[in-house]
């Protein structure tokens, strides 16, 4: 099985496709999100793998915008717990290291822990598997980088210290793309974008078409439509699949207030362990 | 008056500091938001500037984490366009350019202009206005970097095209935050942040207090709890003021379901024109 996802061999985003779907898959890197459809509409690849909210730095937009402009349906959800590793060239000890090189928010959420290791100096570069990929690449032992597990295993690294991001509790959401639905008995969630005209009360109207129907939410965000101001679309995730006949009465029921609505997907629902 | 911003000169940050305040201010780069927030508590400034939304990267929820936990006020917004400008050394022509270095968001952003200038070879690096600095030092004809207007302007370098971005209706929306409050008399927003705990029907209580009062709302989203995986923390906007009596009420009646609610300060409207 191909599966395509965006940034750099040993990003966080490869090695959350292989947690959710196992080593034996093939992963295909691509630069962008836009190429990530691209890669599973031409069925270069049988699956995408985005993410589409962090806990510190909020939803993707941009895939959001991507699920809605594209046939593709969301399959499965993944919460990959974000775990920075300190890499250095195999033999280093951690009091050589003077300087260390990582994508300018994991240089942050790793700020506690780079003083403590008493390291002197922190370099922004654009990406953390291609921190790995310097550094190994200069071969020189006072530089550390901050990166996956899997980059530093991918470039024959070696982890000084595993785990050293200041919030254990950061964590990302990914979604899994398809080109065909699957069908969820149990434990479903479904995902949906809808828009509204700005009337007064359009959206406590729209919440109680589920709320009626006992129908718990799990997301809810606005996001305003630029071209127009007053206007908004609306992400929602609902627990339930769309094969119960009271989701589906409830989706009938929204269409009658929404100027837009698409169910994106349904799919098992994955909860985060608190290991 | 001084005004903290997270970012290299040259920022989008500071630039939008620039247009909501004046060019008399006095701005302070920081490298991280919270030390944004330690320069305001600190009295080191008047006020910060921090990005709290994108249009295509969603909220910041760090920020959303920021604002809570310090004792600081909303005193205003801004809307801020994201226009990016092909930068390059004095008199170079753009046919000479042969590779272009930015953030790598902001080369994903211009990708069809980089297509239409034809140039070869796009290379991320960890900044925007980091990428001039580069390219000014580097002293390379056939190198151009993609930033703001004040970047171009900071290191003496010319603009060969503005506006390069794909997307026109690109923005972010800043807070202004300040150690005191606001009074506003018209047009105000107040931004919320509270919890609740899962109960069904929750969100759908909580939102009914502003519903059956007419208030009404521009923003609303949800936060999962990480260490609770079953609460979560709503963000909400509403159109008015806490001087409001009716605003009051709402508030006192939505302590009822809330674990927690917080105003983070009501302040004047900004709508972004369509230019």
């Amino acid at each position: 099985m191909r599966v395509a996802y965006q940034g750099e061999s040993g990003a966080f985003s490869e090695a959350g496709a292989i947690e959710y779907f196992g080593p034996e898959i093939t992963t295909l890197a691509q630069e962008s999100f836009d190429r990530v459809f691209q890669a599973v509409n031409s069925q270069q690849c049988e699956a995408g793998f985005i993410p589409i909210e962090n806990s510190r730095a909020g939803s993707i937009h941009q895939n959001y915008d991507l699920l809605a402009e594209n046939e593709l349906y969301i399959t499965g959800e993944y919460y990959l717990r974000v775990r920075h590793c300190l890499i250095a060239l195999p033999g280093t000890k951690i009091t050589e290291i003077r300087r260390v090189i990582s994508h300018p928010q994991a240089l942050n959420q790793c700020r506690n822990s780079i003083k403590e290791f008493e390291i002197a100096t922190s370099e922004p570069v654009y990406d953390t598997a291609g921190a790995v990929k310097l550094m190994a690449s200069a071969k020189d032992t006072t530089v550390a980088a901050i990166a996956s597990r899997r980059a530093a295993e991918l470039y024959g690294m070696e982890i000084l210290a595993e785990g050293i991001e200041d919030d254990p509790s950061n964590y990302t959401r990914f979604l899994v793309i398809k080109r065909q639905p699957v069908v969820v008995e149990k434990n479903a969630k479904t995902t949906l974008v809808f828009s509204l005209s700005n009337q007064p009360g359009a959206l406590f109207k729209a919440l109680s078409t589920f709320a009626l129907r006992d129908i718990d939410l799990t997301k809810i965000e606005s996001r305003p439509l630029v071209e127009k101001p007053w206007d908004y679309l609306f992400y929602i995730d609902l627990a339930g699949t769309i094969e119960n006949p009271v989701v589906m009465r409830a989706l009938e029921n929204l269409r009658e207030y929404a100027t837009m609505l698409r169910v994106l997907g349904s799919y098992p629902r994955h909860i985060l362990s608190a290991s």
